[in-house]
C-alpha cells in the first residue's frame, strides 16, 4: 500500500474540525506523487481540486482509500472499495470493536468484506501510513519530511506515531515508512514486522504495540524481523490500568508480560519505553550500531558531570573503567592545568578550555586504550557564554576530528533549555550543532540519563 | 555572605578568557545593589570602572571578597583579608585539596588563616553564591533573574548549581539564594542546610552533594531543615568510578549509600537524580506540595497516552483506580463521542475536541470522585494544528477554570520538542502555556515520565 500510485480520499471536506478536511490538508501540503481524488456527495471543489461524488465517478480504480468518515457509514463504501477493485484502505475513524459489542460487529463485517474483495485494511481508529518517498501521509503529518530513510516505525496508536515521526525528523532520522494500525482488524503488527523484515530500505524497526493478536504469527515474523533488522519495540498494557485501557483504546489484549520479556530476549530485541527513549535508542542505534562496548570514557569540562555520569552508567550495567596508565602520559601533558583530572571520568577543567589545549587533550584522550565509547557532556550554556558560536563550533569540529582520526565511537550530551528559553535563538543554535554533529556520525543526546540509558538498551 | 553590602573581586581582569574577567563581566551584567570595588594591582580601568592594586587600598573594608586568582597566590590574599577584616570570602579556583598533597596543604593554610582572621570561606573549586535580591550572582550567572523566590539551593559542582538555577528560572522557580560551594574547605554542606533551615524566605532546600565532611553535623542540619521546609537532595558518588571522581572533583568522601538512604527516609528527605529530576520535583513541591496523594486520574485527547501513562503510574507505585460508576454520568454524557472512553485513563478521543465539548467533558473529569490529582497530557502539536495559538489558550483557561472550581490540583503535560525544532516559534509559544499554568498553580512536564516521577517523590 505504501507504493500506491493512486489515492481517495473519502469524505475529504471543506470544513474545519473534521477527520475529513484535516486529512486533505495534510496530504495536499505535504505533496503526493499520486493521483489524488477527493470524494465527498455533497461538495464539488475543495481547495481548488475537483470533488467526485463516489468512487465508481472516479476515472481509474484508486490503489489506495483513506476512509475519513463514521464508523456506521463506512462499510457501504467498502462494499463500493470491493465494488471497483481497490488494493488497500486505510479506515481512520474510531467506533469500532474498542467501543463496545455494537462495533466489534461493524470491524467485523469490514473486514469480511475485504477478504472478499481482495483488499487490505489498515484500522480502523488509527491516523494511515507515512511515505516520504511517494508522499503519503498520516494525520495529521503535513510537515513530515519527504527525504526516504532507512527506520520503519509501527504504531498502535496515532499520536504516539506522529509523536515518533516528527521527533524522529528532528534528530535527523528519516524514515522508510510509519503505519498508524489502529485495532488492527486485518493488517496487525505481525504483517508489518513480516513486511519491514522483507524492505530492502530499512535497516531499523521501531514500535509502540498495545497487544498482539495471532500470538504464533507475531513470533514468526518478529524472528524473521529480527534476524535482520535492529528491532526496538514499546509494549504498554503492563499494568492493571493500562490493560483496562488497552482493550478500551484498541481493542487489544495485552497479555502476559513475562512470555513478552522472554521472547524479546530470544529474538535479541531491544525493549524501551516512551517516545523519548525509543527515539534515543534508534538514534545511538543509527550513529553506534548494536553493541558497541560496555566501557565508557565518560568526559567533561567539568567534575559534576563525570561524577554523576559514573553513577548514572553503573547502576545501568555499564562500565567506567581506570584507563591503563601506560596511555596516560600524552593526557597527563595535554591536562596540566588546575583543576583538570586526567582519568575516567575526565574532567577537562573547564566548561570550554581555550581551544588549543581542548584540541590536544581531545586528540589524546581519543587516544587511550581500555574503553570502547567515549561519552563527551559539553556544557553548552557555558561554552557559549566563553567562545561564542563559532568557538562552539571549533570545539565540535575538533572532537570530530579526534573521533575520526582515532576511529573511535563518540556520544555527546548537549542539554536543552540549558540557556534561558526566554532565547529561542540560543536553542535554534544548540540545533545547528546537533546537526553538524549527526552528519558526522555522533550521536547527541539532551542529558546524560538518557545518552547512557540508550546506550545501555543497544548493549543490550 | 549573601547581603554582603560590598564587594571586592580579586583578580578583576579585562583579558577575556580568565575566571576574573569572566566573573567580572557576569556581576556587571546582573548588576549588584552594594559596592562593587575591583581589584588587580595590573589594571587600571576595566570596563570602565577603576581598579584597585589591593584590598588596602579600597576606600572601606569589603563585606564579601570573590578570589577569582590561581591557588598559589591565593594565600597571600587571604592573609589581607584578615588584614583589612572581611566578613566572608569566596574562592573560585580548583588546585586545593582535590588535587593532591600539595593543594591539601594550600587548602589547610586558607582555613588556618580564615579561623584566625574571623571570617568564613566559600570554596575553593567553586563557581559562588547568587542571591537575587542583592544582585550577587555566582560564575557565569550573568543571566540571572533578580526576582528572589523561596527556593535554596547548594551545589557541590560549580556547572550544576548554574544548570539548577537556570533551569528552575525557566521554569517559573526563583531563588532565595543559591551557593556553589565546592571543596567545602570551611563552608560546608551542613553550614548551609542549617542557613537555610532559620532562613525564613526559603521553603524549599534542593541540593547536590558528593560527599558530606562533617556526619553528626550533616544529620542535625538535615533534621533542622528537613523539619521546617521541604528538602530535596540529589547525592552522587554510589559507585566505584563515581567515588573515585568525587574524590579529585572536590575531595570528599563519598559514604556509605546504605547509611545515607536510611538518614534520608528518617528525616523525609526527597531524593532526586539529575538536574531534571531535582527541579520536576521542585516545580511539583511548589505547585501541589508535599503528598499530595497518589490516586491520578490521568487524562488526555488520545488512547496511547493514558494506556503508557497508567503502565508508568503503577510501575512508580502511583494508583490509577477505577472512577466510582456513581459519579460517572455527567463525564459519559460530555464524552459521547466515537473514540472517546470516558474512564480512568480518560481518553477525550481526539487531541483535541471542540471546545465547548472540551469544557463541559473536563469539568465533569474535575468533578469525579475517587482520585487526588489529574494529570492531563495535551497534545500541543496536534492541538496547535487543530485550533492554532488562541484555541490552545483557550483549552488552558477551561483547564484553569475547571481545576479552581472544583478545588482540584492538576499537572500538565506538554511535549517540548513535538514540533519540528526547526521552527522556535512553536517551541516558544509552548513556554507561553507553561508560563500561564504556572502562574495558575499547574505545574506542566515536558514528558508523562516526568511528570508521573515528580508525582510519585513528592509523594514519598
Amino acid at each position: 500500500m505504501v507504493d500506491a500510485r493512486s489515492l481517495a480520499v473519502i469524505g475529504a471536506s471543506g470544513t474545519p474540525g473534521k477527520f475529513g478536511n484535516f486529512f486533505t490538508r495534510s496530504q495536499l501540503k505535504m505533496g503526493y506523487d499520486g493521483a489524488l481524488y477527493l470524494v465527498n456527495p455533497k461538495e464539488r471543489e475543495i481547495m481548488g481540486l475537483p470533488v467526485y461524488p463516489d468512487l465508481l465517478s472516479l476515472p481509474e480504480p484508486p490503489d489506495l482509500v483513506y476512509v475519513t468518515i463514521p464508523a456506521a457509514r463506512s462499510i457501504d463504501i467498502l462494499r463500493e472499495c470491493a465494488r471497483v477493485g481497490v488494493k488497500g484502505v486505510v479506515m481512520i475513524a474510531a467506533g469500532f470493536s474498542e467501543s463496545g459489542r455494537e462495533g466489534a460487529a461493524l470491524e467485523e463485517e469490514a473486514v469480511r468484506i475485504a477478504r472478499e474483495g481482495g483488499f487490505r485494511i489498515i484500522g480502523p481508529n488509527c491516523f494511515g501510513i507515512y511515505n516520504p518517498a511517494t508522499g503519503l501521509t498520516m494525520l495529521p503529518g503535513h510537515d513530515f519530511s519527504r527525504t526516504p530513510g532507512d527506520t520503519g516505525f509501527i504504531s498502535q496508536s496515532g499520536g504516539f506515531g506522529v509523536h515518533l515521526v516528527r521527533q524522529a525528523q528532528s534528530l535527523g532520522i528519516s524514515c522508510s515508512s510509519a503505519f498508524s494500525y489502529g485495532n488492527a482488524a486485518d493488517v496487525d503488527e505481525s504483517d508489518l514486522l513480516e513486511y519491514f523484515a522483507m524492505d530492502d530500505d530499512t535497516r531499523t524497526v521501531a514500535g509502540y504495540i498495545e497487544g498482539v493478536r495471532r500470538g504464533d504469527a507475531f513470533e514468526r515474523s518478529l524472528r524473521l524481523a529480527a534476524s535482520s533488522k535492529d528491532v526496538v519495540l514499546w509494549k504498554v498494557g503492563r499494568s492493571t490500568s493500562s490493560q483496562r485501557a488497552v482493550t478500551s483504546h484498541t481493542g487489544s489484549l495485552a497479555g502476559s508480560h513475562d512470555i513478552w520479556d522472554g521472547l524479546m530476549r530470544q529474538c535479541g530485541v531491544i525493549q524501551a519505553k516512551g517516545v523519548d527513549q525509543v527515539l534515543d535508542t534508534v538514534l545511538a542505534l543509527k550513529h553506534l550500531g548494536r553493541r558497541p562496548g560496555r566501557r565508557l570514557l565518560i568526559a567533561g569540562g567539568g567534575g559534576g558531570l563525570g561524577t554523576y555520569g559514573a553513577d548514572v552508567a553503573e547502576s545501568l550495567g555499564l562500565d567506567v573503567p581506570a584507563i591503563p596508565e601506560c596511555s596516560m602520559a600524552g593526557l597527563r601533558s595535554a591536562l596540566a592545568r588546575a583543576g583538570a583530572v586526567p582519568g575516567n571520568p575526565l574532567d577537562f577543567g573547564a566548561p570550554l578550555i581555550p581551544l588549543s589545549e581542548f584540541r590536544e587533550a581531545m586528540e589524546a584522550a581519543a587516544g587511550l586504550e581500555g574503553y570502547d565509547l567515549m561519552v563527551f557532556d559539553i556544557a553548552a550554556n557555558f561554552a557559549f557564554d566563553l567562545a561564542g558560536e563559532e568557538g562552539l563550533k571549533t570545539a565540535m569540529d575538533i572532537l570530530v576530528t579526534a573521533k575520526e582520526r582515532h576511529s573511535r565511537k563518540m556520544a555527546v550530551v548537549m542539554y536543552t533549555r540549558s540557556f534561558d528559553p526566554g532565547d529561542p535563538s540560543k536553542e535554534a543554535m544548540v540545533g545547528r550543532m546537533r546537526g553538524l554533529l549527526h552528519e558526522k556520525g555522533i550521536p547527541v543526546f539532551p542529558s546524560v540519563e538518557r545518552a547512557l540509558k540508550a546506550i545501555a538498551l543497544i548493549n543490550a
